[in-house]
Formats: C-alpha cells, structure tokens, sequence
C-alpha cells in the first residue's frame, strides 16, 4: 500500500484554506515528501502525520512557494528527535540552496544527504521503492517525480521443487532476494517466485509546460497529480508566460498517459474555486479530479483492492 | 494614533490557532513590521492589511522561528507592486542572513536598505518616528525594538508674535520645522510651538532573559508587548536554558517599566491554553494581558482620547 495525501494545493503564495502545493507519500513507515513551502509543516500536522518519520525531501524547483519551509521543517524533524540522516533530492544547485537557507537551521541533530539531479532520469531507490526525477519545462530548471513500488511475483511452488530449493529457504526467499542456508548453499529469489507482478505507481508534476515526458513518465500511474494554475481557458497565455498550464492542457497530457487517477493541484491565488473549471477538463479526460487540501487516497495492489 | 497588531503570539513552530510571533505597527500610512516567521504573510492579509505599505521589516534575531517568513514576504511584497527601497534591520550579520535567504528570492522590483545594529542603543528615524534597537539576553545575538513617535508642542500665538512671525508662516510651521517665506526670512518650529507634549511609546521584546535594560527602555510605554514562553511558574529553569522567560519574569519587568498596557506574546507549543496562567502574572502587574492572534490597538495621543 502507498499512502499518498496532498498537504496543499496552492500556487504562489499561501491562502487561508489552501496551503501551498506539497505531497506526503507514506510506505513502510517511510515518509516522502515532494515540496516543502511555507506552511508545509503545519499541512503535515493537520494531516495527522509527524516529522520524524520522513526520510526525504523533494524539491521541484527552487522558487520560494517550494522551497521556503524548509528550514522550518528540518528544525520541526529535530524537534522530534529524528537522528537518522535525512535525503534531500533536488535539481542541480539543491546544495546550495538548502545550505543556504540553513543559515536559519545551522544545527540539526541528523546528517543531511544531497542528492542532485540532472538528465531526461535520475533515480533513487529504498526498500521496494524507485524514485524517477525527470525534466520540466518551468521558467527555472525543475523536475518532475514518479514513484514505482515494485512486487514481486507469486511464490511458484513447482517452480521452487523444480530448482531443488529447500523447504528451509521458502519463506525467506518469499521476503528477500538472497539466502544463505547453514550449509552455504545461496539460493535468490527468482528460484521461487513467478514473474514480478504489477505494481504502484505515483506521478507528480508541478511547475511546468507541456512536454511529451510527462505523459510518457505518467503513463499507467495509479495516480498522477499534476499542476492546474488556470482553470479559465482564457488564461493559455497566462499560463504559456508564467510556465504553467491551463486545466485542459493538463488533461490533455493526462489523456496520453491514461492514468487510473488524474488529479489537479497548484492553482494560481487568482482562482477562488478551482472546482468551477474542473468540466473543463473532465472533457478531456473524464476522470479528472480538482484537488483540495487534505485530500487523501491509500493506493493498494490490484489483488489486494 | 499608532495602530499595534499582533500578527501572532506563538515560538518555536506555528500551532493551527497561533501563528509565530510577529506584530505590524502603522502610522501615518506606514508600516513596521518586528518579526516574520514562517505564515506571517498569512497573518498580515487575516488582519485586513496588505503588504506593499511594508516600509521596513525588524528582525530581533536569526531564529527559524522569527525570520524564515522573510522571502515570502519580501516576494508578496513585489507581488502587489511594491518599488521603493524596503529597509530591513536587525543585529550585526542581518546582511548574511537575508542575502542568504534570497537565495529563493533573488529578483525583487524593490531595493533592500541593510541596518545591522548593535551596541547599547541603535536608531533609525522617519517622519515624526524614531526606532531604538537594544540588546536583549538570548542564546545567540538578540535586540529589542521600542518606537517613539514625538508630539510637537500647541501652537502658542503669544509666542508666534513676541518671535515676529508672520501670519503667512503660522500654518505651515504646524507641520513642517522650518519655513521659508518669498521674501527670503526663514522661520523655525520652535518660534510658534510650545514645548514638545507626551508622544506614543511601543516596546517589543523578545526572545530573552529578563534585562535591566528592557525595563529601562519600556518605563512608561503606552504599550509594552513581551515575551512569556513558559506560563508554569515551574518552568523557570527551563526557561533560564533556553534563553527565555516564564509569565512572572516577564511580569517582574514591566512592574519595573509601569507602561499602561502590559500584553504577553511568543508562548511555548508545550502550551495550549497561555490564558490559564494570566494571574501568574497578574498577581505581579495587574495591567498584564495575555495576547493572542489578531490583538489590536489603536494608540491615541493623551488629549486625543
């Protein structure tokens, strides 16, 4: 199961019922959150979540609504007693940034980690978990995030009697890759398992213009969140100069990649109800969702739902 | 009249109900604003004001908690359209801090006036206002703020005619210290005015130890607004490590300064309720207010009220 809740669904600058754009994906007991502006910790408390259990932090860009809690943030984790280190995933530069923006945060009781990225992928792995950053179009560099968890195929009994695995190493194998009996004997995973079977994946994409990798990485996702800073049709302009998109050119892009769940987030301030223009883009595709704070979704394998 | 507004009444980490401590005054169309934690451009647009008028912006100290609003500000404040200069003044390495800050603020349409204060007393004037930064007892370099805004004397007739002023410059000599008339004479304020009456006097202090100096520089303040971190008077240990105060500290003081209004500010999280401990401090100084988000106040000249 992948948890995954918007904080905020704002663009530019906070407002009163609608906090800034941030994402908490939860698995294992393993936060991830994408975006981190002013406000983000107050987001996550109202969700019910705690500090202490992210283990990291994605930044799209380094415009100040993404970016500018997170001194407050990091201090908030140290508050409750996070020790462990503390992944900070970002665009070329995020070093420098985050360093600088520590010069409020000097003293944490964890080891930041930096991780820059560049290039069409980068990817970052943990557990079942494979993090994908890819280029935006923004006014700034930026990158786009897909989370894939993986699952493994079905334990295969015969396939197990067939490699002459041992009773003993069944169950194990069921939860790790590799083991190693008593005797020395190795036996993997592969000796017992089927073919890997389909797993979830998460897409979110904020600050940019269209582009085909974004309906290339969001392809087949369980759910794609993905920016709106218009609703107005009338705002394309708008929209192409500031680099952001309109409702129905998110849709479109979310026509291509045919994901399960389609849902808008980073709306322009100008905008008091986003929800009047979400016809605009069920049009394109149906199956579009105008985002609001707090909303929450536990995202599970197929057999398990 | 000086208008006073708690922005908000909370240290360490915004709470959903208490914003991080932060207060506006405004005077003659311009504003002051001490403090910009993180969500303080929230608590301005809640109070009903807008940012541009924002003329200057005082920084007790380089604490997460008072200072990491300050991009977002600075970017809101060119959002509605602000060009001239801000001046932004806080202790010695305010520069560092706010340049590093920028590092997600980078492009603003407004220059920014650097005062780095330190020492017993720092001033900045405008108008008819003067601002004295001091040095607080905290954990790292911190400095109270108290504005004075000066009242010229009545208008003396008796004194305009034994000084022969003429009646051309009487008007003009009410608003402004000097006149020159067509002719070439010049004519000075202190020709028609009577002695200088009892102007406004606001103090803020936060974060710190109890100080001589704060009751010396708050005596007879119209308001004198003061942290109280810690409402338990079994606190007081606590509050001595961290470098702050418990109510009855805080109330010790302004028995000392006697301002006519006493309002407590930056409360603990560990809190819920400060207004459970308001007799704590009563019992001390019976003028003592416990603040809470959104407080204000409009501050008259004695005769005016």
């Amino acid at each position: 199961m992948l948890e995954v809740a918007l904080l905020g669904t704002g663009g530019t600058m906070p407002l009163r019922n609608r906090r800034l754009a941030s994402v908490m994906l939860r698995r294992n007991g393993s936060c991830t959150l994408i975006d981190c502006g002013e406000g983000t910790q107050l987001s996550v408390k109202e969700c019910g979540f705690t500090f202490k259990p992210i283990d990291r932090i994605c930044i799209t860009h380094f415009h100040a609504d993404h970016v500018s809690g997170l001194p407050g943030m990091l201090l908030s984790m140290g508050n409750e007693g996070r020790t462990e280190p503390v992944t900070i995933v970002g665009p070329a530069g995020v070093g420098r940034v985050v360093n600088s923006l520590r010069v409020i945060a000097p003293e944490l009781p964890f080891d930041i980690v930096l991780e820059e990225q560049s290039g069409r992928e980068a990817v970052l792995t943990w557990g079942d978990c494979r993090l994908t950053s890819f280029p935006l179009r923004h006014t700034v560099p930026c990158r786009g995030y897909r989370l894939d968890v993986s699952r493994p195929g079905r334990f295969d009994v015969e396939k197990a009697r067939r490699n002459s695995v041992p009773l003993a190493a069944w169950s194990r194998l069921q939860k790790q890759p590799e083991v190693t009996l008593d005797d020395g004997s190795v036996y993997t995973a592969d000796m017992v398992l089927g073919p890997p079977r389909r797993g979830l994946r998460f897409v979110y994409v904020t600050d940019t213009r269209p582009a085909r990798v974004i309906s290339e990485m969001a392809a087949g996702a369980d759910l794609f969140v993905c920016e709106g800073m218009f609703g107005e049709p009338d705002k394309r302009d708008r929209a192409r100069a500031s680099g952001h998109m309109t409702f129905a050119e998110a849709a479109e892009l979310a026509r291509a990649a045919a994901p399960r769940r389609f849902w808008l987030t980073h709306f322009s301030p100008s905008m008091p109800a986003p929800t009047a223009y979400a016809a605009e883009a069920q049009a394109i595709f149906a199956e579009t969702r105008v985002g609001a704070d707090g909303d929450r979704i536990e995202i599970r394998f197929d057999e398990d739902e």
